[in-house]
């Protein structure tokens, strides 16, 4: 495994590789302090692709003034050993210097579906995103790039801006990693407090509660499924809630408040964020009706 | 030459020829009607590329509400003998809906450079550029891309671009193509009755006039360089200024309106924007203070 991190080494080295058929270029692109959801990403990868190439780089374009850049846990060492173990070819490791040598004057922003869950919470941040990961598909050129979706509005997001900007690149979505008492998995996870992380379960459980609800027709429509939510969610007395929405994946687009969540055509999303002292978590749920249907 | 009108078709035919190994690709994105100013594109594009792909694409995205989208003159025929004659590979005719088959969400901009001159006059029109130039290079994938200097604006909103989003590309400007009696060559002159066609002149005449008072030591600040402008150019009755404006080059940044033009560091741009009726038409001249100096 190779560690780079300038633009034009990585671009040499790509460029050897893809001269010497290693490819397809499969690429993650992560924030670093790894956990297992990226390296599940990083195993699809190896499977898909003749290369695999991780990013690691904390953007500061897409957090707020107010948020977490210069806390965002970071610990190179370990996210070196994860990625060789799980197979990365390079890890590309950049510096602020290297990937805004000057000031950002050109963004690439995607409307519509940011006006909602965490584009509304967090202004700016789909366009720091959409951004850089333009930066980093201009600098890679990979053929598939892996995203996990525990960040379900940045794959949607991201589909968005591949399909429109005609981007030769396939955005493969993983499946949400999550520790064995259900909480998702995310390098935030590490900002919580003990009472924090014992009640921060609520999200993971309000999600499966909605769903067996479902299943069983006891929770019908958009607003009973978003009563449930809510009232679950409260159940702990450190959640505050940012949002808990149900809407059309990956569309974003909102539903009927009195319509049938199992008479709706293709995917839905039920996405939360709740904040636990300063720690903001999000979860989600991606379903067809169909597919609960056949859990009936 | 080849007439491909579809994405899928053209990225294939591409796919081939890289295979193929007749690298690189050099790329014309053009809105047709085209010109000596073209085809002088075409040529530099022949003498640097294995493969030369023009476009031809009149983009809704870059034309305001009150602009001449629907009446820019089209010659589909006209256009594929030019393009043939001068060298090109495959011509690209996509139709709107195959470039804009969904609304599109995700736009490109650039800030800052689009402040002055055409992007203050045509608000959305850079922004239509620059997401349209990403979507095409999405699609050719070029090595090089050619444009013309007489939108020299367009030149340095691109570069901009292209170095912000690291894309694999290298934009190569061509020198502006000018009538013998040094009307800058434009698709939108078609426009200009006899009478019009004559005072246009004054565009190309005025930029001459100053460069030589430059270097003949007659005029010497910004000011005074802007003042001769602006009456040369009202000499025509018929001519209505948009902007005249000197600015330094790429970055467009306005100078001191008593700093001396000849002191300058780096490039300079006088531009132009006039109206001749209800067509609006622009030129240009970029210099260094030391090749003035070369000559005086």
């Amino acid at each position: 495994m190779r560690v780079i991190r300038t633009i034009e080494q990585l671009r040499e080295a790509l460029e050897y590789l893809r001269g010497g058929g290693h490819t397809p270029i499969g690429f993650v692109p992560t924030m670093g302090y790894l956990h297992e959801g990226h390296a599940s990403l990083l195993r699809r990868a190896a499977e898909q692709s003749g290369t695999v190439v991780m990013s690691i780089f904390v953007n500061p374009l897409q957090f707020g003034p107010n948020e977490d850049f210069a806390a965002y846990p970071r610990d190179e060492a370990r996210d070196l050993a994860l990625a060789e173990r799980e197979g990365a070819d390079i890890v590309f490791m950049p510096s602020v210097e290297e990937m805004y040598p000057q000031a950002i004057r050109t963004t690439v922003s995607v409307s519509v579906l940011t006006d909602r869950l965490c584009g509304a919470s967090r202004p700016g941040h789909f366009e720091g995103v959409a951004t850089v990961v333009s930066k980093l598909f201009g600098i890679v050129q990979p053929d598939y790039a892996y995203f996990g979706l525990k960040d379900a509005q940045q794959v949607a997001v991201l589909r968005r801006m591949v399909s429109d900007l005609n981007m030769n690149v396939k955005i493969v979505a993983c499946p949400i990693v999550r520790e064995n008492d259900g909480l998702a998995l995310s390098s935030r996870n590490v900002y919580l407090s003990e009472e924090e992380r014992r009640q921060a379960l609520v999200l993971s459980r309000s999600l499966r509660e909605v769903r067996a609800a479902l299943e069983e027709g006891k929770v019908r429509t958009v607003n009973e499924a978003k009563a449930m939510l809510q009232s679950v969610i409260s159940s702990s007395p450190l959640a505050v809630i940012d949002y808990a929405e149900i809407l059309t994946f990956p569309a974003l687009e909102p539903l009927e408040g009195n319509s049938r969540l199992l008479e709706a055509d293709g995917e839905l999303i039920i996405a939360l964020a709740v904040k636990f002292g300063r720690t903001r978590l999000i979860d989600n749920n991606v379903f067809t009706a169909k597919e609960v249907h056949a859990l009936v």
